[in-house]
Order: structure tokens, then sequence, then C-alpha cells
């Protein structure tokens, strides 16, 4: 069985960033990137919060990041020791690093080798899962010699920022309770932390000042192998949850000291329990896939909004500011799926984002010339669009290059119906309907009814000049995938319609709904709605059985992924926009029809899915982190297990192994990859479990790795939480009472 | 007044390009670039053939130059003696070059400077106007000591080419006349020249051996100040011509010989006579501009394909390769008014090439998914389009760029229907409508009325993702110059299809056409073409009074033109496409809603004309010699005349004057500008002398430049010939009978 723990035993400053992402702790409202806490800015350091935005002058909105609480250092002898390539005079002996994924605990321990000895500094900390505006960190120190020994510790305010500096105002205060108070640029929010210690040692306690940080020290002489503890305290309050920050976070610590590191540890361990109780999925017989695939839930887990009521999931999580911490369809088409089956009401949440975002949705369809709902294609509060009009860089000219995510990726909207579509089906729970969601479902397809069009000496219905989910061929015609997301778009907003119950139920601002209120706008709308669902166009596989992606895409230069990346002069030029390498080619950037086919697999006979998954998987550069889970997905529907092993392997390792993109020329791109952790639980439950639903029933159709022996996970659907056990291919499905009894 | 010729006194080896074209001869049938007989390739020497087409391998298909008749150079004291740098030992000490435009003839005269003495060559030559396959050329030799000459000449086939070579066998013979039977790669077309000499003093005639030429030299010893003449004569026949060209090319040559060069000048000269009598425009008070304006219909009369049926006229007339030697909308929208106006069976031959080549243009719209005729952007024989999906070399990464001239500038059929439009009213001549003119404009409105499209919730009639007349905005919706063009197709179809005559008229063909046969098709034509003139959207001016020139073009960057072009990184660089320095700027590279304005000027108040005029002309790069005398145009029928008058001098003086673009990259691209010639003309005759026709009257309204002082020209209205004086504002209009008997 796994350990629940990822280690690395080797200092390499190359893997700092990296590891940042890798040994990631979160807990929803804030994530600490998995950096020493000698660390500041240079290594990466960031305490990102969910939810709080700011800009700053020409530079794009982007999340903030709070001063850091873990901050702190060792001196011995007067001379500074950190693990860094400048320090002097100081060697590592030994070192490792360590996260828990169970529990969310970030271990360091490095034996420094100084001019009178070796020094050992070991500390473990963690964000709580139970209070989530604190942290807490316990430092170890341990000498083989009599060491003069100074700790200094405390909140640094200097924090790493891609398009800051966000704070303008950063008071510090070492005046009993470090504290920090730092407002943000843009909209003058405070993002306020303050911090104790405790040691039960004899030791002088010291204020210390550098600029924008809040520290003290604490100094003692060391007796030989004797092992000294430090606890610290810190609490992160800003005015997104309370009108006086400074003071509920100056509170919470004075309270979470008391209390002491191991009680915080218990509570904060407990917490975490209770998320894997129906959450773990136990594989015997291939640890390493166990091992991945819940460590990328261990991920999920530490970003899910639990603690709001509106906020969703970011591209990069918690990770920090890359993709400005704006929320894409990777939340609703690759990771709600988790949260569905094992923690329907944080799956309820992320959908309240995008309905409580409706009305920024409306504005963007306004701006754009459409009716109804148009999302953004990267969402922040409110539902403002993040997306430049010049989303990359051109590596020749140095020039911004027009790009149409934001305008052409119209296929968001669809994602949004779908899941409030899936969440209601699979929980059988309407109140997201009722409680704005019918609304939303209708403004959805009021915007592909005004994006539609025909040619007027022809009765089908197009979307023309679009962006679907391969981003490499832009603007293009009927887009497979995107058409067939409005077709359900308009099928949900018929049975909306068609639904007595939400006619006249009253949606969240239920009086100004037309829809709601005038029965000839309610028919007008269904015969629409009809209509657009029967004639809108939907590629059909061409005489080989192929479904072209889009209008056109058949008569595109046909060669292999490696002959186009041969064809790059710089290897960071960009593959798709008008002129890219891939652009005029069929190559693609990651899983378009075969999304559409992971979707819906019965749209088609199974021959016909496997001929695409075949034809397009070699045509795929899987260029985006949520192309593997999908090609997975659809391979294990195919009954393709073996094809689908890698990929999901790909999907499941992408923050666990090294190899991802963290640079684009100078801008930091790097961070973890949800929609890939949650593409991986989908290809787990879906594909190889193959866990389906129908008729209210859930039905289990395993086609499990080789190695799978047994494979055991929960799953919640209707209201009650289900044990799936599936061994040698027999399947037990029991409702978890029953299992309770059973084991009583 | 004016010497009908231009004249370069200074031999400049930089100004080889530019003058091969300003001093071109032509006659419809081949155009002879005005380069010195002793060139070769390498200073781009051609005879470049009409109409007749080859691909060689990967290389656009484009016209072949003729083994070039007119070569031949001095030997003197064994001394080769040529005009070029790189001959040591021989210094030029004076020299010129001249063009007579009157009557195409084109003089040289060198002095040489050798190691004994001066020696003088002079020679006149010509492409004869009455025999267009015949050329002739007249040396004189004269040294002002005993020199020992050898003049040796003949036909070069080693010919200058642009994607060539386009010969794959050249038979050369010298056996007693000199010949070159050369076969084209393509389809096997002979291209044949015979030449013969004829000197009247004593002198050895010999044969010479270069590899692909067919010489001869004339030898002997010149005494002092004695002018020796030898003249030569050759005749070009193809494949196009008749069976046996080569046998052919040998009788012409033998009878022109006979005759000899000055009554063949004569004839030639009589025949240039006879098309400047209604032809030429006379203007009083500003020579400069008579010159500009006549030299360039000089340009016009020597491309003009009098001699075919089925030819019409390359957008560089006959000056070389460039372009593809292919027929673009200059024809229609540009040059077709001067032949209208002096020579309408020229008109109608034009578009009769249009008319032959129907067949082409409904395979290109089948091929794009379209009904009816969507012509060629870049027209070869058969309507063939050479225009390249890549038609621009990325300057940063030598690529090639996707363009979409060939599948987006729909606007070019109309151009089509609007001249069958034009010459059936201006001549009153409707048998270009019975000899497939009414075919070919049903078949143009069937192609905009497929391509209309709506949005299903509206009944606005749209064409989307069109290029309009401004190349560097792709990809544009309702552009409006396009829009309004395809409304006035719809129009002329409309008008043919209530047309009595033209229902019951046999159209060419006309057996196989439905729309004349089926009375239901005829109204179903009717209706849908009666609808789409109504619904077709056209775009309105805003509260500015400023027309869109496309959906969306007012929140484009408003920036100077030479904000633009400072933002170049390379001066080679394309303006246009989806990245270029214009593209998402205001800035557009030529007259686009102005060229709809120079069309319909009353589709809007004059003040709205106006507006339009001003704030367009500062964001035009005119970046094309198709902008100038658009906005000339549109100037004086807003009376201003001032603005009017440099953009006629750009546009008159596209030829003469330097400072074209010549290359681009290693391509070259420069050539004579016909429809420069063409928009002048225009400008003279539309604008500034303000002709108009309407129910069936010559209207004149003069706004003439300040120094213009008279202005007299002929035009052509209804089958009658009529002279216009223009003289202090007192205009007269006479039709040429009673001018006549007037003089007499």
């Amino acid at each position: 069985m796994i350990d629940w723990k990822i280690k690395d035993n080797l200092y390499n400053p190359d893997n700092v960033a990296w590891h940042g992402n890798k040994f990631l702790t979160g807990n929803g409202y804030m994530g600490v990137r998995g950096t020493l806490e000698e660390y500041t800015k240079e290594q990466l350091v960031a305490v990102n919060l969910a939810g709080m935005y700011d800009k700053v002058g020409d530079g794009w909105r982007e999340p903030v990041n709070a001063p850091n609480g873990f901050y702190g250092y060792l001196v011995v002898d007067d001379e500074i020791v950190k693990l860094q390539d400048n320090a002097e005079g100081v060697d590592c002996e030994e070192h490792y690093i360590e996260l828990d994924y169970r529990h969310g605990v970030f271990t360091r321990c490095t034996t420094f080798r100084v001019f009178r000895g070796n020094i050992t500094l070991k500390s473990s900390r963690f964000v709580s899962m139970d209070n989530v505006h604190a942290g807490a960190i316990k430092t170890e120190i341990c000498a083989d010699f009599h060491a003069d020994v100074k700790y200094v510790f405390g909140i640094d305010a200097d924090v790493w920022d891609i398009n800051g500096p966000h704070f303008d105002i950063i008071k510090v205060n070492n005046d009993g309770l470090l504290t920090v108070d730092a407002v943000t640029h843009e909209k003058n929010y405070n993002v306020s932390v303050a911090e104790e210690v405790k040691s039960d040692f004899p030791c002088e306690i010291k204020d210390e000042e550098e600029l924008n940080k809040a520290l003290k020290s604490v100094s003692f002489i060391t007796d030989v192998n004797k092992v000294y503890e430090i606890e610290r305290f810190f609490a992160v309050y800003t005015s997104l949850d309370c009108d006086r920050p400074i003071e509920k976070a100056k509170e919470d610590t004075a309270r979470i000291a008391e209390a002491g590191f191991d009680k915080l540890l218990d509570k904060h361990k407990e917490a975490w329990e209770k998320l894997w109780k129906y959450s773990e999925v136990i594989i015997e017989g291939d640890d390493k896939s166990m091992e991945a695939l819940n460590y990328s839930l261990y991920h999920l887990h530490s970003i899910a909004p639990r603690h709001a009521d509106n906020l969703s999931i970011a591209a990069r999580g918690l990770s920090g500011q890359t993709y400005k911490g704006a929320v894409f369809w990777d939340t609703e088409m690759f990771i709600l799926d988790f949260f569905l089956m094992t923690e329907p009401e944080v799956a309820k949440k992320l959908i309240k984002y995008r309905i409580d975002t409706l009305e920024g949705a409306k504005k963007k369809a306004a701006e754009y010339g459409y009716d109804g709902a148009f999302y953004a294609w990267e969402s922040q509060e409110g539902g403002v669009d993040a997306c430049s009009d010049y989303n990359v860089t051109d590596v020749f000219t140095k020039r911004p290059m027009r790009t149409y995510f934001k305008d052409k990726q119209i296929h968001i909207s669809s994602a949004i119906a779908y899941a409030i579509g899936k969440y209601t089906h699979m929980t059988g729970d309407d109140s997201l309907l009722t409680e704005g969601g019918a609304e939303t479902i209708i403004e959805c397809a009021k915007f592909y009814y005004s994006a539609l069009i025909k040619k007027v000496n022809s009765d089908r219905y197009e979307l023309r000049d679009v962006i679907g989910p391969d981003e490499y061929h832009e603007r293009v015609d009927n887009n497979g995938y995107t058409n067939r997301m409005a077709k359900n778009t308009f099928r949900l907003a018929i049975e909306v319609l068609e639904n007595e119950k939400y006619t006249s139920h009253s949606c969240k601002s239920g009086e100004q709904i037309d829809w709601l209120n005038n029965e000839n706008v309610r028919e007008q709308l269904l015969t629409q709605f009809k209509d657009a669902f029967d004639k809108i166009y939907i590629p059909k596989p061409d005489s080989d059985g192929i479904i072209p992606q889009f209008d056109g895409y058949e008569s595109l230069e046909d060669v292999t992924v490696e002959e186009v990346r041969s064809r790059l002069l710089d290897p960071k030029e960009y593959w798709g926009g008008a002129y890219g390498v891939a652009s005029h080619t069929k190559v693609i950037k990651q899983a378009d029809v075969v999304t559409w086919l992971a979707m819906y697999p019965h749209d088609f006979e199974m021959k016909i899915v496997e001929d695409n998954w075949n034809y397009y998987e070699k045509r795929t550069e899987h260029g985006s982190s949520l192309s593997a889970c999908m090609y997975a997905l659809v391979a294990c529907k195919c009954g393709m297990t073996e094809e689908a092993f890698p990929l999901f392997t790909k999907s499941a390792t992408a923050d666990l192994a090294p190899g991802g993109k963290e640079w684009a020329g100078l801008v930091y791109i790097g961070g973890t990859h949800p929609a890939s952790a949650g593409g991986a639980y989908m290809v787990a439950v879906e594909g190889f479990a193959g866990v389906d639903f129908k008729d209210g029933k859930i039905n289990v159709n395993p086609r499990l790795p080789k190695n799978w022996t047994k494979m055991t996970f929960h799953i919640s659907y209707r209201k009650t939480m289900y044990r799936v056990e599936i061994e040698d291919n027999n399947v037990t499905v029991k409702d978890v009472d029953d299992v309770n009894s059973m084991i009583a």
C-alpha cells in the first residue's frame, strides 16, 4: 500500500519552481507553494489567496499573494544559514522535503555543515483545513556543537507577483504580535496577517528589522544534540472576509497560539480524514497509480473553496498567479465530476459561482452583440473576463498577437449549462435550478440562439467563426464540439421551459425574468429553442467514419505532430494563430472531437468512436493538460484500456512528474493542473471502473488496467453515498449505511 | 503643346528595371520592355506575350516571354561594345533613350569611346500596331575613325522568367532566315520567331553561335563619319495563333522584310494615329498633365488585345510576368471606362473574356461550396485562378503566409456584372447580354445569393468573412463596398430576368440554361434576388456621418499612417494579414468606402461623401496604385478639385515618375500600372470634366484644375462619338459628324 507521502532528497535550485507546485499545501482559502521558509519572492514563494484580484497599470489582473507568515531563517555564529546557492561557508550535508498528501503537511529537514559543526533545521507546516485562515509551523533545531543560534522569523510582505506590486501600503508592526496590514492597489482591500511565536526553552526574543517584513528573533546557545522546538502561528484575513481583518487576524492568532501546534495539527488532520472518507480511491496491485491518483485528489481538495459561497477553482488552483487566477471551462468539464461524485455540496458551490456571475456573462454577450449569457473565457470575480485580446507574444517580433480566445471560444457558456444539468441529474437536487440555474441555462441558450446563423438559401443553422477546444485552429466554422454542446444547451433550456416546476417557481431575482412571468415569451423561447435544437448542424462522419473537427478540416495538410514540431524555428513559438506551424495542418493541440465523444459517446456507434480516437490521437500534440484525460476516457469507452493507461498516468502525474511548461519567455506560466487531476479521476472512475448513470441507476462496467487487482471507491448519486468495489471484474455497489452495518 | 516624347539622357544601371516599364512598347499581342538591344535576361529584357501561360514545377503559372528578336550588339576592333558596367576599355560618351508615345517607337542612341575613337549606335524599333506579330528595328552605326565593326544580332531565346524556364526545347536555326522554335513546358505550345536582316552597303554576313540564340553578324569597315544602316525584321507566332507557327513566322518575316522598315513604320504610325483620333485628351494650359495623361493612354493602347477575342488586360499589362500576367478587377473597375468612352469594341472584348471564362468561375464557386460564378481573383486563361493560398512571405520567418485574396475577395464577381451593366448602358448595345452577359450576371447573382447569410433571429442579409478592396483587413464582416456591389448585382439580375428580351432570347449555350427555359426557375430566382436586394445589409453612416468600412471598424485603433509606418520592424514586412502593423488599426491600404462612393456618389448626400473622403483619406496608405484615382474621382464629385489634382497626377504618372515598388524580397514585382492609367482617365474625364450619363444624355459639369484653360476630348455614347470642349467652363458637346462639317 502507499504511504501517502512524496519526498525529495536532493537540493537542486533548478527544481525550486517546479517543487513549489508539487509540494503545495492549501485549504481552498489559500495555497502555500512548497518552498522553504528562508525563501523569498526570488524563489517564487507565494501564499496565494482565492478570489482576491488586483490590477496594477497595464498589467493583467491577477490574484493577490498574502504576506508570508511562514518566513524564517537561521543565523549560526553570526552567519546566515540558508539553503541557497550563494551562502558562503555553509554546506548542505543532508536535505529532504516531504509532503504528507493525506493531510497536507509539508516538512523540510536540512543539516547544514557550518564552520564549527553540523546543525539541523527541521520544520513541519500546514495551512489548516479546519480553520482556513490559520497556518502553523513547528521548527526543530539541533546542533552537534554549542551553537550560537538566532532564529529570525515573521511575516514577509515583500511578496512575489507576476504583474505587481499589488500592495500600495504595507504597515508592519512587531509590538506584541507581529502584524502586517497591506492594502491592495486597485480596490484598496486590506490583506492582514498576524503572527505569534511559542517556545518552551530559555531564550532571548528580540525585534528585527528588514524592509517590508515584520520580524522577531529567538536567540539561544544549543546543548549538543538537544532539539529545540519553536512553534509559530499566523492567521490571514482580508477585506473580503470581514470589516476589520487586522483585528480578526490578531484575535485568531492569539487563539490558535493558545491551542498549540499539536492540537491544531490534530484538528487539521481530522478535517482531512473526513475529506478522504468518501473520496480516496483504493487501487490494489498498482501503488504508483493509486499514489498518483490520490495525490491528484489531494490537490483538488486543497483548492476546493469550501469556505466560500462565491468562488470557483482557478485553472492553476492556488499555486500562484499564472493564468490570472481565473476560472476556465476546466472547472465545469474536468474538475466538477470528482466533487459531484464525492462531495456534491462543493460541486454546487462551483456552479453557484457561475450563477452568481451571470450578470457579467450577460454584459459580455451584449458587448459582442449577442443576447443572453456569454461567459468569460478567463473569469475573475463578478464574471469579468480577464482574457486579453492579445494573449500571445510573437517570438520573432516580440509584438503581441491578436488572439480570439475571449471573442470566439463560445463553447464556454455550454459548459456552464452542461454543469447545471449534470449536477441536477446526478444529485436529483433541483435547488440549483431554482436558485438561478434555470435562468442561467435559458440565458446560455439565448446566447447560442443569437449566435446562430444560416445561409439565406439553407435551413441549416450554423455557428461560424469560432474557436473550439483545439485552440491551434482559429476562426473556424461549425466546430463539432461547440455545435454539439450548443445543441445540448438548447435541450436543457427546453427542459427548463417545459417543466412546470421551473416556470412556476421563482428563480433568483425571478420578478424580472420575462419568461417566468409572461407566457408568450416562454412560448416564443420554447419555439425558438426547439427549432434551433432541430436545425443546428452537427457534423457527421465522412465516408471513412471521421468526423471533421470543423468545416474544411479534411482539406488541411496531413502531417505528423513530429513533422510539425520540426518546422519550429524557435522552440517557444506559438503553434496556433494565423500562421503557426500547426494552423494549416491537421495537427491539433488537444482533444476536440474526442472531447465531444467523451461527453456523448452514444452519439455514434462504437466503431465510429474508435476510428475517430485512432484518427485524432495521432494528430494531437497534447499541448494542453486537458487532452490526455479525454483521450483516455474515450479509449476506455472503446475497451482500449491499454491505450488509455499511459494517458491516465500522464494526467494523474501532471504535477508529480517533471517536465511541465514553466516559462513562456520571461513570464512564469507554471502551476498545478487541477483539470488534469480531475481528468485523472474521471478516467479512473468513469473510464476504468466504467461508472455510468442511467434512469436513476448506477451502472458499473469495469475495464481495469491489468495490474489493478482491486479498486474501491465511493460515489454519491441522488443523495446517497455508495461504496463500489471491483475485484476480478466482480462489482459490488452498496450504499454506505449497508457497508457500515456490514463492517460493524 | 507637348511633343509626345519622353527621354532619358543618363545611363544609370539602377534605372534599368524601372525604364523597362517606362519605355515599354506594345501592341496588345506583345509587350517589349524598354531595354537596350544588347541586354539579356539579367537586365529583365522581355517580349511578353498576351494570354500564353506556363507553369514549371512548384512555381506559379505566369505568362511566357517570347525569344527576343531585337537582340544585337556591336563589336569594334574585336572588342565587345555594350552599354553596361562591366565592359572594359569602353566608355559612354553620350547616351539617350527616347519613347515616342504617340506612335510607340523606342529609340536609343549611344556614343561609345573606344580605343581608337568614338562610335555611335542609334536604333529605333517598334512592334507593329498594324501587324501585331511583327517587330522592326533600324540600327545606324557611325564612327569618327575607320572602325572594324561587327554587328552581332538575332533572336535571344535565353529569356528572362520569374518562375521559369518555360521553354523545354529551343530549336535554333540560322539557315537562311534566323529562326527560333521554342516549346513551352506545361502545354507544349510552340513559340516561334523568325528574323531577317537588310543592309544596303558592302559587308560580310556570317553565322554566329551562342547557346540558345540564333545569331548572325554583319561585318564592315566604316568610313569616317559615314552612317551605316541595318534593318532587321522579325515575326512572332505561337500555337495559340495557328497550327504551324514557325512557318507563319517565316512567311511573315519574309514579307515584312520585303516591305522595308520605313513602309512598316508608316503603317504602324497610321494605326496609332487612328487610335488617337478619338482618344487623345487635349489639355491646354498644363502640358505636364496632358503629357502624363496621354502617356497613360499610350500604355492602355499598347496592351489592348484588339487582335484577339478571348483576352483581357493583365494587372501589369505586357510589362513582364509580375502578378502572373493575370487579369484582376482592375480591368473592369479602372480600365474599362477609357475603352468604353473611346473604343467600345475593345471594352466589349475585355468583358467577353469574362463571359468566356464563366465556366471557370462556376467551377471556382462550386469548389468553395457556392452556387453561381465566383470569378478568379487572378484570372488566367479559362478563368483559372492563379492566386495562391500563400501569397505573401513572412519577412521574419521566410515562411509563406496564408492569405485569403483568392477565397474571400468575393467582390470580384460584382465587378464583372457591373461591367456588363455599364457596357450595355453606355453603348445602348445589348449584344453582350445576349452573347452570354445575361447568363453571367445571373450566375454572379446566384453566387452572392448563396453566400448570403443571416442570423437566425434577424432578417438582415449579410456577407461575412470577406476581404474588401482594402486588403490589410482580412476576414471582415459586411464590407460596405462588397455588400453594395453585391446589391447592384442583384439589381442587374432582376433587370435581366424581368426583361422579356433576355428571357425569350437565346444566350450563348442557351439550351442548357434553366432560367431561360423554365418559367418556375425564373420566377424563383426573381423572388430570391428581389428578396436579397431588399434585405442585404448596407452599412449606414454613424452619428458622425462616417460609413464603417466593415463591422467593428469603428473600434479599431485610430492612429496615423505615419505612426503605423513607424512600427515596422522591417521595411518589407506586410502591413496586413492577421498581425500586420495596419491590421488592427484604422489605417487602410487603399480606397474602400471611397471606391463605393466613386461608383455610387448618389447613395448619400454630398456632405456625407465629403466627410467620408476626409475621414478615410488621412487613414489611407495608398499602398496600391488603385487608390489615388478613386480618391481623386470622389474629390472631384465633392468639388474639391484642388485635393483631387495631386492624386490625379500620382495616378497619371504611376509609370512615368520614379519610386514604384519593384522588388518584394527577391521577387520582381515591378511593371506598368494600367489601372492607374485608366484611373487617371476617369479622373480627367469623369472627375475634372465632370462627364456623366443619365437618361440617355451626356451631362458635363466641369471643375477643371486651375491651369487647365481648355480641355478637349471625345466620348462615345450610345453608338455616337461626341467631341467635348470645355473652355472657361463653357461646354460644347457635338457629335463628330457635326464637328467634321464645321471644320470643313
